[in-house]
């Protein structure tokens, strides 16, 4: 029987907050530091690793969070989840981004058909379609390869993508597996659209339109800047697009676009990079194969999140340690800060991964809670950080917990050695020596140049960014970020905060405006 | 006579504690929010204007402030800064970033020589330099013109040259005075110089590496990268380098480079964009005409500065309302939402001039401060961020304030009317929506659709993003800052919280670990 209990009704969150605290420069001095480091670590699925030595935790809090994950029943509550249970109270959904990779549980039988093998289907029609640009069997009108697929979307349409895009780029090129190169267009700004057309070659580009309901504002308005483009470049738009959308939307089976591709409403925007929002453009950049490595690996991620042992398993004690920071320490951010220039845009995923899972106020009965829930995600890749924002987490007045991660190899494996050491090992050797400096401090006689410590932090270590450790990655925080919203009690899965927005912007255009809408209205000219 | 006080040691601070707290759903409802968006609005330079509506202050609050200033001698601390006072007390150095856009006060003399005299100086020699890069009088061995501009720099190097650029780039497209295209090379991870590299035409490009001390490690590693490149190609890579640097530095008057331009020790990193950090690839980019009118854009921002009436000052009413919201309100965070896709990187680039200044726990005198300092900053480009992080902005447990900018009209100009209104006008009516969305709420029987409201933001609203307005903008958030230092009684100009880390690093790469600092090493194999 499943409990669907407030956290802070839970025995063992009293029981965590009256845990004794731990002083973490103490704990992380000496050999004890290097013990810690040794074992507060948990394997992860493609050889990565979760390293949690430096958060301010010991046995007895660990001993703490155990608990709190057995009366919270999360592991319960994520079976029920990939089983297919509408978890997703508030939209009445259920909830299976999971099942694009794997088939965690049961069958899934909905709408009549098993979604598992619904969505298997989507990827293989994408392969092929993929395979038939990339061999020229699907061409311009001038039998020309398309040479560019450019993603109009936004939201979990564009951040996931180009997170991934980016991250496998460089991977790719080395790999001569770039098939195409790849752009998004995805704000309603019409400088971002003219922009990316006027540095792409559009006669040899295709365009994937990706919007679940075919009725997003941005993504229709730019859908139309683009065939505006392409009629005045004289081709013909429907030769140029394909459509990423569900079977009921406008832009299913629409003489408009060369092909669609299928999610439906049980895959979140900001879940969806391992459906066709990801696939199609990930299969046409790199080639199926490479997008189907991304998904083995988030699928053995996914084997290891229904694991019991709290120690055993990353993603719930990445959750864990998380909300303890968040409710017993009371820590309102989080830093994500990847040791790897490729991973540039996967703090700006992650950031809307979480805030529009966790930024909610009431629990998953639309009851307001009287706890704080999730924090503010941010970040940028190191070394870069470190000339820029880390002074604050290293002597500012407010502590920032942080998400390091980090690989013992380049994508590109260029290298320099300068100084005794190659680029590569700078970078390593900056993270470790990051984590450190902000978990231990250094006293000081100048109070300026005295670094108190007790700054946590984790790291995910991995050997090199690959396709299928990236979809590790990515499944790890997916998990991560679900297990906290059953811990917080809330509904991760919708986003009625959008809403208010979208109705206002509305009535701006409609002019139907009085008081201060009218009168910003009026600033704007509109 | 300057005095140095603490900010809880000021009478105007504990009255503005004592002040009746702002009920901002209550103030912007009805016809009183209207009055407040007509009257809440300060002119800034260029046109731009700072409207303040829905921040949650009042007439009495507003008074507080004033009072806090003139207690607080923020005016007369100003002027001590740009006249050249040694106001970077721990590093003992005087701030002259705002000499490189204009004369504010008197004439400073330091090192034998006149300063502005000297960056207007290095600015002419870098505007005849560009001018010969341009016309084809510098070029590569075989005599043809350079077409590409990267720049090697991490930080202050990095940051803000590169927002300017991408805010301006299709600016300059528009207006024919993209001379070249420009890239950066920031991170010490190999991957970012080979990724770079491996994107452009190495025989057309001129590099320009940017280090004040010349001993930037991530920077000096870089150049070794760019210049084994370059020797692989065949290429002379003294012939396709320039340099930017204190007169020094080993960087300076050295074969190795083209030529070199110059700043000084009174530049800080992160206030160097006006200075020769980013006059150089800025002019080779879009000619020096165009950095002359970011200056001038600059020039006047820091001029209104000046001005002691609060509710004529919008840096200084900016910084205030910000230390209201920290230290009265206790907010943590702020929020930076460009709706321009051009400023994609200015949050960015604020975050580091933010954070990296203001992110201090020990007052000018080295002594702890008993109070909140520097807020984290974080953002992203709207419509963008409606569709991500925004959720939590509207319905999170924690109150989160925005800093919006907006302008009438897009750069490029081209655009669609899809609906009854253009892309632009949709983006105009979104940022409109969202202020009064977050600021009034919408009450709701479901408390999941219920928004409380009460969430402050300002807004900079221009007509369109030039180079000048661009230099406003920048200087506006520079002179907020240092206000904001001011105010904490912090020095706003050093970063002593950078230092342990790089120590550690060196350790780490010199095998002198032990402890924590040897595990973690061991965990990369270094």
């Amino acid at each position: 029987m499943i409990n669907w209990t407030n956290l802070d009704e839970l025995k063992a969150f009293q029981e965590l907050k009256d845990c004794a605290k731990v002083d973490l420069p103490e704990v992380m001095a000496g050999e004890n530091g290097a013990d810690r480091v040794k074992k507060y670590s948990v394997p992860m699925a493609e050889g990565l690793v979760y390293n949690y030595a430096a958060k301010a935790v010991n046995d007895d809090i660990l001993e703490g969070l155990k608990k709190f994950a057995e009366e919270a029943q999360l592991i319960d509550k994520f079976a029920l989840l990939y089983n297919g249970e509408v978890v997703n109270t508030g939209e009445k959904r259920r909830v299976l981004h999971q099942l694009c990779r794997g088939q965690l549980g049961d069958a899934v039988i909905a709408d009549g058909v098993d979604k598992r093998e619904f969505y298997v289907k989507q990827q293989t029609r994408i392969a092929e379609f993929a395979k038939k640009v990339h061999n020229g069997e699907v061409t311009n009108a001038d039998g020309e390869k398309f040479t560019t697929v450019v993603q109009i979307g936004i939201g979990g349409s564009d951040l996931g993508p180009r997170a991934i895009y980016l991250a496998l780029e460089n991977w790719a090129k080395v790999n001569n597996t770039l098939k195409m190169k790849a752009a998004f267009i995805s704000n309603v700004d019409p400088d971002d659209a003219a922009g990316v057309l006027s540095g792409i070659d559009v006669k040899h580009s295709l365009f994937v339109l990706v919007s679940k309901s075919g009725t997003t504002l941005e993504t229709l308005t730019n859908e139309s800047f683009v065939k505006n483009a392409l009629k005045e470049a004289g081709l013909d738009p429907a030769k140029h697009m394909v459509a990423v959308t569900s079977e009921t939307s406008p832009l299913a089976k629409n003489e408009g676009y060369l092909d669609a591709f299928y999610m439906d409403d049980y895959i979140g925007g900001r879940y969806s990079s391992s459906s066709a929002v990801g696939g199609a453009v990930l299969s046409l950049a790199f080639g199926p194969e490479v997008f189907a490595d991304f998904l083995n690996g988030a699928a053995e991620a996914d084997k290891l999140s229904k694991e019991p042992d709290v120690l055993k398993n990353a993603a719930l004690l990445d959750a864990l340690i998380g909300v303890y920071e968040r409710n017993v320490l009371g820590y309102q951010n989080t830093a994500v800060l990847p040791y790897s220039q490729a991973l540039s845009r996967f703090p700006a995923h992650l950031q809307q991964l979480d805030m529009e899972s966790n930024g909610k106020s009431v629990n998953r009965f639309g009851e307001p809670v009287s706890y704080v829930t999730g924090p503010i995600i941010f970040g940028e890749p190191g070394t870069n950080g470190q000339h820029s924002f880390y002074q604050l987490l290293h002597q500012g007045t407010d502590i920032v917990p942080m998400q390091f991660i980090g690989f013992r190899n380049s994508q590109i494996g260029s290298d320099v050695d300068i100084q005794g050491s190659t680029s590569q090992q700078k970078l390593c050797a900056n993270v470790v020596a990051q984590i450190v400096a902000f978990a231990s401090g250094k006293d000081d006689a100048n109070p300026n140049k005295k670094f108190d410590g007790g700054r946590p932090s984790s790291i995910i270590i991995g050997d090199k960014l690959t396709p299928r450790a990236l979809g590790a990655l990515l499944a790890h925080f997916e998990n991560k970020v679900m297990f906290q919203g059953f811990a917080w009690n809330i509904n991760s899965f919708d986003q009625e905060g959008v809403q208010l927005g979208k109705v206002l912007a509305k009535k701006v255009l409609a002019h139907e405006t009085d008081g201060a809408l009218a009168a910003y209205s009026a600033l704007f000219n509109i």
